[in-house]
């Protein structure tokens, strides 16, 4: 049988890559030199005073759209757009204050369009942040009339001494994975060509991305100099991890529980590129130097499954899973 | 003959709007009492230290994309785009700095993504920001194969004495009308129902936006007690220059020339709908204490046409257009 890939459902990675790498030439000016440096490249980081970097990101919830579409059901796919976002900041160690939102629409439906926002309100609740501002655009023409996109952009702070450089990060280390809901908001438009277009399955791709940002707000009060590394495990799978670092790699050998959703699909896509492609159960990651089981604990407070999943290794940019001949290598833009 | 209004081309203005209420009620938080209030609601600013405002806003160029997709020529539209942004945020005062694009399309297409961002590369590099970050998401089965979006998010940073609140807008003072290029990016669903699917009209309504950061900067570090308020006009038209205080309105007796594309549509839309949805050639509007002919040589510096258009009249909420026998009423939210 012939296994599906996540080019094969459409999307063009390498040239998404190739034009990514193009773009940084074409916009490279020298106050870049200003930004300061985080692991992973989650955030720019601009320092708008001494000891006050800014940190700024936007993300989509790609063609989760469209399952919130087919089931006619919008009022968590807001939730997953701040997640996207909160999630990104809170990995360069910054706290999320203010979030903006774009809505386009074919044709402004006003039940679909609360729902949306409601989503967004709640998702900024749980992030902490404040709904600053936002765009709602109606496009006939350019959406059929039942579509719409959201963008999101988020802003937080950070002081110089609590941002996460990946530079502490080295072997030995723990890393500590805190469990995903499912599919979060990446690889969907793999997961929906292999999945049954059943009611049931649609549901399970819809379910929220949790956003972590109370619990890693605690954890980076409560063992500020425990937390090497932040990876908010998003598209390109676990290879997330090798953002952090160039000179390390990742041995897992206690993976978290595999939701539902992604034994189904493992059906019709090798299992390396369901590595490479989705969170596989582990929606962020955290390196620790200390204190790892300390730091589980305060996750299960804030009712998120976390453990020590494996550890920091030497072989640079490679990931070895327990059970696994294949070796996950880091993707380079 | 039938005219056309807003409306007709298929935008639910007063949907919108009613949506936009029922949304801040839902959003508001208490901490939103910390944001700085600004003349206009151009941008929110939320100031992270004592005298640091950090405003940021977000926009879209609306359905000026479609103009650009029949050209098939895509290397202005992100001039447009950071336009949207930038001018909103030296309306209150601040100085752009970081720019992050959102660009969602049905298949990534080389020749035509490189356009694109070459087109917000150069408005950064016009209105003095860094491109800072991005997403660019390939949704398959959301956008046509050859359709695209954009939304832009842009950050400022301004102290607290620079802000512009509105609060120094008073009878008497003059208003600066600053040449807009055409069209620039509100009311293209309208323009495009009226205006003949010609080469000619399309190149008009696809000509830039244009970005009064650096002469708008210049003017306020060299005249910062003259100036009351500034306003971008944008969707809502001249009516606009109305949300910057509402104890006021406005005389205008010598409004700056009409570009030809204005002149072609009004043939099918009443003259006041014209006011109430396009610049009519004056894309910023500035309200002066002092200097004025100062303020307008500097605009001539930077090769923008400004001049004195009318003044600030005590009858609140209003604008008074010498030749004709309608006033425009502002919107309210």
């Amino acid at each position: 049988m012939k296994k599906e890939t996540y080019a094969s459902s459409g999307v063009q990675i390498e040239k998404a890559e190739h034009f990514v790498g193009r773009l940084k030439d074409l916009a490279k000016r020298p106050a870049h030199d200003k930004l300061w440096k985080a692991a992973g490249g989650y955030a720019a980081i601009y320092p708008f005073a001494a000891d006050l970097g800014i940190a700024v990101t936007t993300d989509g919830v790609g063609t989760k759209l469209l399952v919130a579409d087919e089931l006619d059901c919008h009022d968590s796919i807001g939730i997953d757009l701040v997640a996207m976002c909160a999630n990104d900041l809170i990995c360069v160690g910054a706290a999320p204050a203010l979030f903006l939102d774009y809505l386009a629409v074919g044709r402004l439906n006003d039940e679909r369009a609360d729902a949306i926002m409601r989503g967004i309100v709640k998702g900024c609740d749980e992030a902490a942040m404040i709904l600053a501002g936002g765009e709602t655009a109606e496009l006939p023409g350019l959406y059929q009339p039942n579509h719409y996109d959201l963008a999101g952009f988020a802003v937080g702070h950070v002081s110089r001494k609590n941002l996460l450089t990946g530079e502490k990060i080295k072997k030995g280390q723990k890393l500590i994975g805190v469990a995903s809901s499912g599919i979060h908001s990446n690889g969907l438009s793999l997961a929906r060509k292999v999945l049954p277009s059943e009611e049931k399955w649609l549901r399970l791709l819809l379910e929220p991305t949790i956003i972590y940002v109370r619990a890693v707000l605690e954890v980076l009060e409560k063992h500020p100099s425990s937390v090497a590394g932040i990876a908010h495990i998003t598209g390109g799978g676990w290879r997330n991890l090798l953002r952090l670092c160039k000179t390390v790699g990742f041995s897992i050998d206690s993976p978290l529980p595999l939701p539902e959703v992604f034994d189904k699909i493992a059906s019709q896509v090798e299992v390396e590129e369901m590595y490479k492609t989705f969170n596989m159960g582990m929606g962020l990651g955290l390196i620790v130097d200390s204190e790892a089981e300390e730091i589980v604990s305060i996750f299960a407070h804030h009712g998120l499954l976390a453990s020590v999943v494996g550890e920091v290794t030497d072989q640079a940019e490679t990931i070895a899973i327990k059970g696994f001949d294949f070796v996950l290598k880091a993707k380079h833009a």
